[in-house]
């Protein structure tokens, strides 16, 4: 019997518990969920015989180590920051681990204990970090093995909300976590190479330098620059691209519009907001503009902004009810950042039948036999409704097919790592197809960004 | 005899000693200059027989004890964050202290203990802050006297180069740290009130929120917002005052074209720039741009900026060489802010018949007897030369006759102070006049920013 042992009940379980229920006769498979909360643990067994659910804090240590000494393997679906105490007993009892998690900087350095007994510590096995390593390094080693020569490598991937559900004029709901959206693009600056030069992009500029991409049948993207573009070079064995950029998805024109938050100030999450409780969405906004005993808050931010009567940013802002002199942030020492996520949560939470959407957008640049070529791909996936949504099924499909292949001893990799190897992207990879979660590869121009050679 | 030992010999002393030594004879005084470099320190005795010179590691503690020990007062005119040291052993050998630089909290923690054994650290007396404080204060308690009630307190500092020595563009030098000037508004929103209304602007708006003032004689200047206008309110008792905003002036013109630098990214110092040591101004330029194979820095630049090619901002940018395709950034792992203060040292940096100048411009607002008025007060002090600049005039010399005060023995208040008390700044700014520092005050309407109380 293979007993696996699943921290976290969340809503990114929807399809990963399934999953390996589905699985779990021809595997012979034994699911232990574990909870802080026993209900969700018990709702998510859905009343399988293979399934148990246990009521489980994670901070009681003794608990845990039982827990996790009497199971094979361990999946760890809760927050990041607690995957390291599982880890930990995951050395001690000897069990493999996975996890849809970066890696953390503590994790990484149980490396070598790992390898030495035998254990792999799989991490970034979700979508993005997931789908994303294991689609783009297929594709490059499928090049290298063809004696091509890698140049340029875009990568962008979006959490978004489905056409049919796409009814704002920002085309945008939160699928996610709201406040990581607020805060996008913080806490340094954006670094990248684009033809061999280094390039940086501040904050206040960071959503205005978009690049674009259409998906057929989907219609127009934007892209704005990830902080990291270069995090992956090494492990990608990308060293000497003349390009490498990797960035986040939304609609056109929703980062020009994002970029008037930015601009006033609203996006700041350092300072609280004097008397943010029973200050009105008007008053929030007046707060970042200049004093005037007879111009309208309104008057004053199109002039701030520059924003023409005509322009279609202008509606942007009045469909969120920012100048409503009613409502209110009710939120003590809010900060702007919290202030302004409260306003969007009004507008752009997921209604009860709305479908969420991944998409993911790779372009590889490579040269092989003196001529360069260009090859995209692009990935979408909608969801059913709020439960079975798109990103639960990317995150959680590709986390419980890594397990099964380490259950059957397909992998040999050993250690903490992140699925860029081939054993491990081709298996996966494979059957998240069965799931309708593939992508559409297809041959353009190689565009480059200096096809004549021309000094810039 | 009063014995003055004094750490530090930089160029803030330039009045301060001559000051000293010129009073010597008159109140039996006694110099120590201390030291790390022992020939500045000899130097800076001029050769008086009422000076010694001394060799002293701030460092040493039982040196630095001893020489405290054998003196009455110390004044530090070391970098800020040394005072401390300095301090407690003050109050262990109980002498008073006179700093010019800000209060830190671990000076602020030792008020008990000083005021317990009769000791006045007195801090804050220098130009920025202190002659800021004395004139502010002064003028703020004559409203109260004659039952004004304060409405409104703004406050302007800079440190510029004089008219006759202003030849460039920007109308500006460094003549103190060029560093600050350099990451002047970052590390947090500026806030201040106006007309009660909290207002806040984050920093890539900071440099185009300016307010402008004229002083008779000099012309125009503008001021943007320091970080901290709130954060003399309750030392001042300015509670209930509804406009509070203090800044920092520069000619007008230097804020817009300083924006730039902001919007393009090139003030940051959170990140170093790869290859920043070979790297020309021109390549230093690009890496903030997009890249292009066909466009030029310059037009690239035009278009991000939205400078129009009839704009004085393009040829301030062309007057610091920043196109130079052979002048280099010649330091290794610079910051972008590291590197902009290289090219921008090459400019600013004031010729040896350079001379400096402080501006200062307060204005108050307040209500009497149901009429509304206004008082602006303004100073300018123009320095001698490089040696005996403006800044270390307005520095030392508050210094040094606060110093002079307290051992005569006319400030009867005891531990850690800022010079906002009647007590201290009237002497200090009277004797200040025989220096030709002083205020010219007038009446001006009440402005105030709501004059018929229109809803803004």
């Amino acid at each position: 019997m293979n007993k696996i042992l699943i921290f976290g009940a969340g809503k990114s379980t929807s399809y990963l518990i399934p999953y390996l229920l589905e699985k779990g006769a021809a595997h012979d498979l034994q699911l232990t969920i574990a909870d802080i909360n026993l209900e969700n643990a018990q709702k998510a067994c859905m009343d399988s015989e293979r399934c148990q659910a246990v009521k489980l804090d994670i901070f009681a240590e003794e608990e845990r180590g039982k827990a996790i000494a009497s199971h094979d393997l361990v999946i760890s679906m809760l927050p990041a920051r607690l995957h390291i105490n599982i880890a930990r007993d995951c050395l001690k009892y000897e069990k493999h681990m996975v996890t849809a998690s970066y890696v953390s900087a503590e994790m990484e350095a149980l490396h070598e204990e790992a390898q030495e007994k035998g254990l792999l510590f799989l991490n970034e096995i979700g979508v993005d970090p997931g789908i994303d390593h294991m689609s783009a390094m297929q594709v490059i080693d499928q090049i290298r093995s063809k004696g091509g020569k890698m140049l340029l490598f875009e990568s962008f991937t979006g959490g978004l909300v489905a056409p049919e559900s796409d009814n704002n004029l920002w085309n945008y709901k939160f699928t996610w976590n709201p406040r990581n959206v607020v805060v996008a693009g913080q806490g340094g600056v954006a670094k990248f190479i684009q033809e061999g030069k280094y390039k940086y992009i501040p904050y206040n500029k960071l959503f205005r330098r978009t690049e674009f991409m259409e998906i057929e049948g989907y219609g127009w993207f934007e892209g704005y620059a990830n902080r990291d573009s270069l995090k992956y070079r090494d492990a990608y064995g990308l060293q000497d691209a003349l390009t490498l950029y990797r960035g986040t998805m939304r609609r056109v024109g929703y980062s020009r519009a994002w970029n008037m938050f930015v601009q006033l100030g609203m996006t700041d999450d350092s300072f609280t907001l004097e008397g943010s409780e029973d200050m009105t969405y008007r008053e929030f906004v007046n707060a970042f503009l200049p004093y005037s005993p007879t111009d309208s808050i309104e008057l004053k931010l199109r002039h701030y902004l520059k924003i023409d009567q005509d322009d279609i940013m202008w509606q942007k802002l009045v469909d969120l009810d920012l100048f409503s002199n009613t409502k209110t942030i009710g939120i003590m020492d809010a900060t702007p950042a919290q202030a302004l996520q409260k306003i969007l949560e009004e507008k752009w939470t997921l209604d009860p039948e709305d479908k969420d959407m991944i998409v993911m957008y790779h372009k590889f640049g490579y040269e092989i036999n003196g001529v360069k070529k260009q090859l995209d791909s692009h990935m979408v996936v909608i969801g059913k409704d709020q439960r079975y949504t798109a990103m639960s099924k990317t995150v959680g499909l590709p986390v419980g097919i890594a397990t099964l292949q380490i259950l059957k001893g397909n992998f040999k990799l050993t250690g903490v790592r992140i699925p860029i190897y081939k054993e491990i992207y081709d298996p996966v990879m494979k059957e998240l197809k069965e799931y309708d979660i593939e992508f559409s590869e297809f041959e353009v121009p190689y565009l480059g960004y200096n096809p004549d050679n021309v000094a810039g």
